[in-house]
């Protein structure tokens, strides 16, 4: 019989924070349904001007998510003839360019496609997070290894439980490697040799280990994991949603590329906001405030706080309510 | 009225290290005029075999460089109307391509091109003094937000006054992103991380702050900071300009590609130093006093100690002054 | 006389793991007839699926590597006329693609091409190096300074002595720039600005900031490096060498281009290694378990120490001897 899974996500609705627990049923596994609802999730949450953050958390006591449904992957690698390294490359290649409607269909299913297709489309969910205005919190409530922790460096800030917890790439000691971009966002998040000794052990990173390498943000009791990911997720969630977008390409896409190719994003980008409606009333503001004042705002210290605090200077007009 | 200000870069020659003052008027902005006298200055020196590094300050009691001139960039964004990102990229594209001295003429004034146009000229700059043989110094005599943080992540070195001061990028809190290459060149000064949450938060690191992220490499008493960096910049400032231009582009431009490509730029800038009069003439200088003390230079420590001193490995005809 | 060598490796067999001694002759430097030998050793190991780790040392007591010999360099550079960098390009372009076999012969000899070819196989086997599922790991005996840091930058893993040696890239006090890769590796293996600092000045680090700064991994005795290495060697040398090979390419090459051109490195190789005999036992074991024992086996602490140890999950046919 093939593989099947139930996951789902649990979405609870804060406003402009939601707070989504992944169930992954009782081995609290990443599978196929959670990778449908994710992308769902990602697509809507990006469109809806009025949500501003996500925090993810798991629904297991003890882990946020385990790791990948092994049978999903192994079955999918099993549907093929082994080929080699060059034969891999040609279909992941493929899978890139088919119109993913008709392959998906009952035709496609038990054909080596399928497997390259299904991750493909999760590495356009993955990568869509790193695109989106919308800022996306893990919320580490327990251990995350293999997809787990791929799905939390995926993310944009990470809080983790303190406690006999870990968080890492286990996969070649199952003989494969990291298959959910590990290896790439890992390297970028912590140093390309801390990411490639990590990944060649297969060793996870204590709480305290990954704190201390940048892998994630905070460490707080368990039980303060969700409140302390929420807040966090208030206060980005507070910036004008289409420089946070502007922010995160530039930095993601543009500071992954060659320094010219990454100025090239950044002037993109920056020119969007320049001209943009937010951007336009924020500056005007701020120069009507310097005259008024005789001082720049942002040297001012108190008006400095309020703008970390608000997430944008306040402006000249004071009786305004905190802009978003 | 449009735009206008009086900012300049009063230039004190020092011999072999020029230390500029910037000075951007009351409120110690950078704008166009400070851009303008930058690119010719860079040029300048980059051009000059007697100027071996610059060190750029405040003429500000406590400030290096406020931030941009804030109106500058509103109005280059208020003068076309909003486009979609694509469009923005559209904008830029065209702006390296087309000739400037055309358009940058009065017929063009009042157009979107124009912003493009003088944002694409300072980016320029900033490659140019990543490609020079000059070595850059930061002399941060107090704070820097925004394009006077870039201007410093442009530079070679940093040197930050300790006290009640700051650097960073606060662009988020007025509704924009950093435009003159701070999510990338902070992304590839502290890492991705640490520069995403700090562009997506908009909050400046102190002195100390900076200093253990590597955002700064010194940070001293601030009537010590202009002597500190000028003793850098003597002291870099000695070795061969032609190494200097090799070392920062393999670094600065071959870094940031693939690592085959990366490699590439390091074998090409290889060559041109191994064929140069001052790399020949200092590697038959090593082999020579190799031959004559049976030791290799390098591995003596008192010789070794010397050539960091005075920019290069003394030779064998120990009569030579200084080898510049 | 043309520059002539008599360095050779000295290889020792350990089974899976080798000990390479490299014996540069009196001043311990890495020349034309070690660049050949190491090309050799890497394509054989590379190749035989018994090796699994090789760990390089110095034959020298007090040196790993000193450097490059100096004349190999000089001589290159003296038999061309001065070329501009646009020159140097083209040379270094065109030996990627001409056939080597012909233009290495006697007929080449005293061209400057033969001194870009030379560096190029010598690019070429690093390359291999970090592409090879063997694992290369540096038992830094003492000081490397110069090609013989670059050789160590293109291990996997370093370990150096205490003591009073130290490790860098001292090549601008020579006129010259790093050539074997060192701008790269080293930008990468402890980041842009603290390399480029560290070869704009040419002074080598401790083993102290080698450990700190990340250049190196251990910091032990120094007549406990070899042990220290070869441990380190046989510890990673027990996973999955198709495993190894992948992992090293997502992270080394992958890890160094845009994240999505990356992710797709990284694609192609997990597809490899899923369809892979390896993948598909260890992944059919580790399903048995856990429908043996309820419980996934990387979340038993024991299971998890072993897999460690061993270098895969222990599969539920528990009779069966550690998996190579």
């Amino acid at each position: 019989m093939p593989y099947k899974d139930k996951g789902h996500l649990e979405i609870e609705d804060r406003g402009a924070v939601l707070v989504v627990r992944v169930d992954g049923g009782p081995h609290q596994l990443f599978g196929l349904d959670i990778a449908h609802q994710l992308d769902k999730l990602v697509n809507r949450v990006d469109r809806d001007p009025s949500i501003r953050a996500v925090v993810f958390t798991g629904a297991h006591p003890e882990r946020f998510v385990s790791h990948a449904a092994v049978r999903w992957l192994q079955e999918e690698g099993a549907a093929s003839p082994t080929v080699g390294r060059r034969g891999a490359a040609a279909v992941v290649r493929m899978a890139k360019h088919v119109d993913r409607s008709r392959l998906l269909g009952p035709v496609m299913r038990r054909t080596p496609m399928r497997g390259a297709l299904q991750l493909e489309r999760l590495h356009t969910t993955f990568l869509r997070m790193n695109a989106s205005g919308v800022l996306f919190v893990a919320a580490l409530n327990g251990s995350a290894l293999g997809l787990g922790a791929e799905f939390a460096w995926a993310c944009d800030l990470r809080v983790m439980a303190d406690g006999d917890f870990f968080i890492g790439q286990p996969e070649i000691l199952l003989g494969i490697i990291p298959g959910g971009g590990g290896t790439q966002r890992l390297t970028r998040l912590i140093g390309t040799h801390r990411s490639l000794a990590a990944i060649l052990e297969g060793k996870p990173f204590t709480p305290a280990e990954a704190l201390a390498n940048g892998a994630v943000d905070k460490v707080v009791p368990q039980d303060k994991v969700v409140a302390q990911a929420v807040e966090l997720a208030e206060h980005f969630g507070r910036r004008s949603k289409g420089s946070v977008a502007a922010a995160k390409r530039s930095v993601y896409f543009g500071g992954s590329m060659s320094l010219e190719d990454g100025l090239h994003v950044e002037r993109a980008e920056f020119f969007t906001r320049v001209m943009s409606k937010d951007g336009q009333e924020l500056m005007l503001d701020y120069m009507k405030t310097t005259d008024a004042t005789g001082e720049l705002p942002l040297y001012d210290p108190d008006t400095y706080a309020q703008a970390l605090a608000s997430g944008s200077v306040p402006g000249h007009r004071s009786t305004k309510t905190t802009r978003r």
